[in-house]
């Protein structure tokens, strides 16, 4: 299991937290995903072997989000 | 119909705006319900034979938003 902090622009409010913490907890070999809108950035525990930091980063900026790279 | 605007605080997102605008056409007797974030307001249409200001505000305020009054 992996340990990965991501910074995320764009997330303001509980209603972002729970999208990005959903979109990620959804993928196959994620752990736990957890926001913190204070410092913009979501931690999150996962299988690299089940799972890509582009997937990862994809399931993000699917929600309409910018991770920054 | 009456038209009013209401002032709101702690709407940051697309999210929220879709949340006070949902709960607030869910209302009999509103007619449209309109966000505005930049303005941190909400523009409503109703029928006041049909639903009360304070309902209005109760709305917004179940959603988890401060009405200014």
């Amino acid at each position: 299991m992996e340990n990965q902090i991501i910074k995320v622009e764009g997330m303001t409010c509980g209603h972002c937290k729970s999208s990005v913490e959903g979109a990620l907890n959804k993928l196959d070999g994620v752990d736990s995903a957890t926001v913190s809108l204070e410092d913009n950035q979501v931690a999150v525990q996962y299988d690299a072997s089940k799972v890509s930091n582009d997937a990862l980063n994809d399931a993000i900026e699917d929600q309409g989000y910018d991770v920054v790279k």
